[in-house]
């Protein structure tokens, strides 16, 4: 809107957080959001990961209004060879940037929204507020808020993510294996390689995949106990669908209070 | 459910993540969880909050399947004088688990389900789950997750959570003043000092107070320039309402990509 009093017909991007997997996840937040969005836009991966797309189309199924688009695009392949992650993530960023500065210029009318649907909540491990950030087109945009694994994660265990005035470190599968647990309580996500056996005798692990999905799986215990199990259950598992999507609490010396929960 | 057949008609309690301001915060799991409550707990603060019990009376009101009942209790107050922060919150605690437990034993017949609306994320600074664990009665428990004040705050601040391939460290005001930002990306909670002023000229600040309801404040900036402006915007507030709820985000060396976000 200018000062003007000329109404401006700005193209709009709605980057609406969808939960973490179960559809239920979604808030009424998004729910209008959807509702609000003329055009969508769809990223295939070109996996096996044939069910992350499939939410998104339910949920705009669910709560698109009518007349809507949808636009589809190809990602990029991001180059999972080189040890340089973070270089190979910058050249795939760009990538995905072009993908995005054509949906905004050739898919979404001045006046119009686009939305982006993205998997948990847009702030955590996620590119597509860092990839706007390098498109040049005027557009304004606004986020939505999502569940985040995290959350699900404890949910799930039914266990607190943080212990009374105590900090939690929010980190990665690579660093947990380069730096071993930083603090008494670590969750750690994008993990290809369960770095938990790394964490000592007195870690306690919640680990959760493919949470709030039909075939969510849930495993706890002392991590020298249950390491194994998890291990085994990751690797069935992905060999069948293909693709795991996996994330866990580390919490050291766990209190009597949390044995207690997970025996009951 | 016993083995044996037999329905056993357990109590059941259902935590319920309400999100952290916004009315629309709220998920459909959420709200379906309300409908099928029979009877909620509101535990009343004793102070100026009225705005939070509020939202939890609106929610009910708005996603309740009648008939349900609402019992209401009064908050054991929290000796905040001494300096044995932990001692003082465990006692608290306890005279807390008091109240859940008489609610499972008076307010919910066998069978039913009694529902505690919890402020934003259950996992994330709130002592209902480690509470719960004190308590011996018999019962089922579920949690569903929440919108977070930090996915609140990000959202609003349309900034990631998390850089590519970094750690983020989630911490109270109380160790932020005694530790400095032990990582280059630092959310803190629980800080009624404004303890970011130890911060470093290079650190950049995304502050946000009352997200998701229509007294939402944000203010970003290094934390050098925006100071003053947030303290003064802080105190005036909490004098003008009588409480305050804040969060913030310290972020180090924001990369050029971050500070053309702000001037967008
Ligand atoms: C690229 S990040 C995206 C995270 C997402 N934005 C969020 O808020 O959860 C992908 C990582 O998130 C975690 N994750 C996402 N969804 C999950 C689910 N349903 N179950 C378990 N882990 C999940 C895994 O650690 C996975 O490697
Ligand atoms: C007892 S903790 C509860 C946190 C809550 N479970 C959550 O997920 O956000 C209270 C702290 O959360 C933060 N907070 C909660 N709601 C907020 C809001 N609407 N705006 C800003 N900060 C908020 C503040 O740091 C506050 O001191």
């Amino acid at each position: 809107m200018s000062g003007s009093g000329t109404l401006v017909q700005v193209k709009r991007l709605l980057i609406i957080g969808i939960g973490a997997g179960d559809p239920d996840h979604l808030t009424f937040q998004g729910a209008n959001a959807i509702a609000a969005a003329d055009v969508f836009l769809l990223v295939d991966k070109g996996e096996a990961k044939d069910d992350l797309t499939r939410l998104r189309r339910d949920l705009i199924a669910a709560h698109g209004r009518e007349p809507y688009r949808i636009v589809e695009a190809r990602d990029p392949e991001r180059d999972r060879t080189t040890p340089a992650y973070t270089a190979a993530v910058e050249d795939w960023r760009s990538r995905r940037a072009q993908i995005y500065a054509s949906f905004i210029a050739d898919d979404l009318a001045d006046g119009q929204s686009g939305a982006l649907l993205v998997w948990g909540d847009p702030g955590v491990y996620d590119s597509t507020l860092a990839v706007l950030d390098e498109i040049d087109a005027e557009f304004d945009y606004e986020v939505v808020p999502g569940i985040s694994s995290i959350s699900a994660l404890t949910a799930r265990h039914r266990v607190a993510l943080t212990r009374v005035g105590r900090p939690v470190h929010i980190t990665t599968g690579r660093r947990l294996a380069a730096e071993g647990p930083t603090a008494d309580d670590v969750v750690v996500m994008l993990d290809a390689a369960c770095s938990f056996t790394g964490a000592g005798e007195d870690h306690h692990i919640y680990w959760g995949a493919y949470l709030g999905t039909p075939d969510e799986i849930l495993i706890s215990g002392p991590v020298t106990e249950v390491a194994d199990r998890i291990r085994a259950a990751r690797a069935e598992a992905r060999a069948r669908k293909g693709w795991i999507m996996d994330t866990y609490l580390l919490r050291r010396a766990p209190s009597e209070d949390h044995r207690r929960t997970q025996n009951k």
